[in-house]
């Protein structure tokens, strides 16, 4: 099967203009088909606070109001998404720019209210494997943002991370995927005060462990939580990797099954 | 030679989510290969108003500062395009959202300061037209929005009429092409009183004619400019028209060489 890379950019890279490019440059380096994958949370909230729009959250989890979803539509959908297009265009990479709702490409449903009302947050349905895959024959390169669409005329928010991984899980169908969720640090460290204590594997057991013991906490959780999905979900290779080095993610972190 | 028709909604149509709605009902109706392009200069200002950003127009034109190019990239490439794309997928349109940087289809450069500076502004140097072909073919249709790029890394805003006219001029050497500039009239009208008095055509003379007695003015004189340069350009069929009768253009302005 041929090769798709599927990369992830996360963390503060985004709200950093000169990390933001130096990721922009590697991934421009890595050869063959590929997809990127951004969220953009910290200039969402930037941008709420500067129209004077209260950000909710709810147990480190953002609450998407009516005005909120305007912000990330706005954030992810045109300043960021557009910003790295054109950034790409200009490393001779043929970006072109999707939200789940552009070829619809991820269909999502508003997630139920439980305990919680996360408001306009999309819960995954599908993911359009044609329809990327078309694209990618093409020759463009998606770069998709963290938003998605209910097929009823909704636009939805969703979390950059399990976009990553289901699109990884959809396109190992047709493809070997490799997908790298790319941040500021080596991998996932033992002491987040030294960055060279890089955990070179965790399967599933041995995130439990990790989360039991309080080695992993906070945005590592759901992002580690995604890897394993995808891994399992039949991913080739997973890794959480340094943004310098996404040709070859030396030194990181495999997520393995 | 297959058709294709290029329609541009503009005027009040995209800050009226009423007309808007029926516009898009309208477009998803329309058969066969076809490009939508849009504006929002009006959702522009009024984003700006509510960042405190000032609005800074000469002779009617928008001058794009650097805050102006961040609110246009998120209006037009983010919360307009976005909400338009989703709610064209609901009505089982296929579309796919652009900005001039997406899939490089419009290449600019910005506008060189003469006796007024305009700031972040593209005056097109190429269109795409193997890339939007490459897209139609998929059996995608592309939604437009008024922003190209420089191919330097920078996000440039353009006039959508012109982005209208330029893609439809490109498009004519594969296509037989049909251009609407769609808006909240049938026409041009003689008598701006009376919304019967549609123009049935009108040709390059006959537009000076009208532009030195008066009888037309403001943002119906690019309109028409643009309309006109299509149609010398090759532009098998171009129309001024109301946006509820998309499909058929009837009684309306037609522009002529």
């Amino acid at each position: 099967m041929e090769q798709l890379k599927v990369i992830k950019l996360g963390g503060k890279i985004l709200s950093d203009p000169i990390k933001l490019e130096k990721a922009l440059i590697s991934f421009s380096k890595v050869k063959g088909k590929k997809i990127l994958i951004h969220g953009g949370g910290s200039a969402a909230t930037s941008l709420a606070e500067r129209m004077g729009v209260e950000v909710k959250m709810i147990e480190g989890r953002r609450i998407t109001d009516k005005d909120m979803l305007e912000i990330v539509t706005m954030v992810y959908g045109g300043l960021l998404n557009k910003n790295i297009v054109a950034k790409l265009q200009s490393l001779h990479t043929n970006a072109l720019g999707l939200s789940g709702a552009d070829g619809n490409i991820i269909e999502a449903i508003k997630r139920p209210v439980k305990e919680v009302d996360y408001g306009f947050v999309g819960d995954i349905k599908r993911v359009n494997k044609q329809h990327l895959s078309t694209l990618l024959k093409a020759k463009f390169t998606p770069v998709v943002c963290a938003l998605t669409h209910d097929g009823l005329g909704m636009m939805l928010n969703t979390n950059a991370d399990t976009i990553a991984s289901d699109i990884s899980s959809s396109m190992s169908k047709d493809f070997d995927v490799e997908l790298l969720y790319a941040f500021e640090f080596r991998g996932v460290l033992s002491d987040i005060n030294d960055k060279d204590s890089v955990i070179s594997k965790i399967n599933a057991p041995k995130f439990e462990k990790m989360k039991q013991n309080g080695m992993i906490a906070d945005g590592m959780i759901p992002k580690i939580f995604n890897a394993i999905n995808a891994s399992a979900a039949g991913v080739g290779r997973v890794f959480i990797c340094d943004y310098l080095n996404l040709e070859t993610p030396e030194q990181s972190t495999e997520i393995c099954q």
